[in-house]
């Protein structure tokens, strides 16, 4: 199924590679700083927050899925939950039917703090949203980007379009809650 | 023009939002990662790589045009051009007609350093390529994404599209030289 490199011309190739190095720099460099100035009254950083949202919305969650899902080193994901841990906002458990795992589970006070932060979202500071305006004007609503969940799909595998689409599920029933 | 934030549900928005940190990040890191390895062997980071790429693609470039496409700091735009310029790759000069920006160009020794780590450009190990290769066996060709495009133009303004543009004109002269 696959082409084979011979298929395509190696400037087709550093092009489209150029091209979507910048796109996704741009991307994300504005959505991290408008993430940052978001949580920074509560004195979090974008690991930590992640960390919150992912045990949130899974519901507990082992240290590897939080590492895997919010793109951050194994070590990282420890020992920033372990930050979060002696902040009273999260607990650390094993499962009865997995003794190998690390979970972690938010306390009361860390599901507040995290619903704080949501209630805090403001759009007129969000650009990634501001700036599909046009697009959802077009369309009628945001935009998909399916070929771009495609390609995600293809680099991190269904696991993480999994974990993807439960941390979705999640918001939806925190909104009907 | 502008829809205005009562005519989407907040709802909406932070998934809309979600969904894109969540995927520009995983791009991101795999672009990044990628990136990071294929120019560790020519002793360089992701900066001065990108410093010399827009140098090479723009002839010359000023130190604003560097943080602006760069996606860099104005003072980290200066400080890795001058470690460059201490390496001998591209030196620093004023234009008669602008005596406030400075303006840095390749040397010889930057063009050709440059140009070599464009010839050790694997695909193998570029997943972006190999992640889109599914999208290119369906369309045809590599994929557009230019709705992400329209968001990108909307939040950096028609001067970064103008850079991007001018820096995909200069691969391809490149590659017809």
């Amino acid at each position: 199924m696959k082409k084979s490199s011979e298929e395509f011309s190696m400037k087709e190739a550093i092009l489209y590679s150029h091209k979507m190095a910048q796109l996704s720099k741009a991307l994300w460099k504005a959505i991290e700083k408008d993430w940052q100035n978001w949580i920074k009254p509560f004195d979090l950083n974008i690991n930590e927050h992640s960390i919150l949202w992912i045990a949130y919305h899974l519901k507990g969650s082992s240290i590897s899925e939080i590492s895997k899902f919010g793109m951050m080193h194994v070590s990282t994901a420890f020992n920033f939950s372990k930050k979060l841990e002696e902040r009273g906002l999260l607990t650390f458990s094993k499962k009865e039917t997995d003794k190998r795992n690390t979970y972690v589970e938010l306390t009361e006070s860390g599901k507040e703090l995290l619903l704080e932060t949501m209630k805090s979202f403001n759009l007129d500071n969000n650009r990634i949203v501001n700036g599909s305006i046009p697009l959802l004007n077009l369309y009628g609503k945001f935009p998909e980007f399916l070929d771009l969940r495609a390609v995600v799909r293809e680099i991190y595998g269904d696991e993480y379009m999994e974990i993807f689409h439960r941390s979705i599920e999640g918001i939806e029933q925190a909104y009907e809650d």
